[in-house]
């Protein structure tokens, strides 16, 4: 995966938290994504195809999706319910539609959100690509995102 | 979801599975995915874009994805290792890649596949969409398959 294609993910990531939940985020470094890497409590997954395909995963903490989506409806939520899924898919919509604004050349399609829940749920990608995992600390607990984007091998 | 979105991934599944892992499947009646509903053992997951957007899961029981990775791989598989979730990924692109040759009018991109592992796990659409569930029964067991289809906002 290109170098040039994981800021454009990091920077969508820090935006959305500041203006959505106005919760800044601290990036800890980029880094490959460990075989069978369990991610956190919820994590959404939007699918990308254009010029290359690939996905990318918002994977927060139990206590990261109840704080953000607490600020996004304005009320406590104190379970993981089906709001609180809601919210996390649409915080997952937003970075990749901001991301795939700033990666205009590759004419990216977002696919509708997926979120997965389930205790110690493991994301794989195909063996081919090499997925990035960009982990950050937020005054809620941790998240992380992986991206995964290879060249298509059919035009947009 | 339009009933003649269904038809192609019921006939996507059972094609994949008749030629490329010699297992013909019963298919039960397809119905609404229900809240929560718990997933199989090995889910691979492909974003859809196009003039509609949405997702395909393709969900299979353990000894599902044992069975069918040994006929694709010509080798007794006995655990979930990487060679099976690759394979999953591979039988749920084939899958999402015959639907949408069906769908053309659609003109569907398919992201790459990610396959969740991890027991329990659920799988959560956008409240806005209505996914279908369409089971399977095999001699190895039992798989189903989850899609969501809307319009899309956005031209393709």
């Amino acid at each position: 995966m290109r170098a040039e294609y994981i800021n454009p993910f990091v920077s969508a990531v820090a935006n959305t938290f500041a203006t959505v939940v106005a919760c800044e985020l601290q990036r800890g470094a980029p880094r490959l994504q460990l075989p069978g890497e369990e991610l956190f409590d919820v994590s959404g997954v939007i699918g990308l195809s254009g010029s290359a395909v690939g996905s990318v995963v918002l994977s927060v903490s139990k206590e990261v999706a109840l704080q953000a989506t607490s600020v996004m409806l304005m009320t406590e939520m104190t379970e993981v319910n089906a709001d609180v899924i809601d919210a996390v898919g649409e915080l997952t919509n937003m970075v990749a539609g901001s991301a795939k604004a700033k990666l205009a050349e590759l004419q990216l399609s977002i696919s509708l959100p997926t979120v997965v829940t389930g205790k110690g749920h493991v994301l794989s990608f195909p063996r081919e690509v090499t997925p990035i995992c960009i982990p950050f600390e937020s005054t809620w607990g941790p998240l992380k995102v992986e991206v995964c984007l290879a060249q298509s091998l059919v035009p947009a």
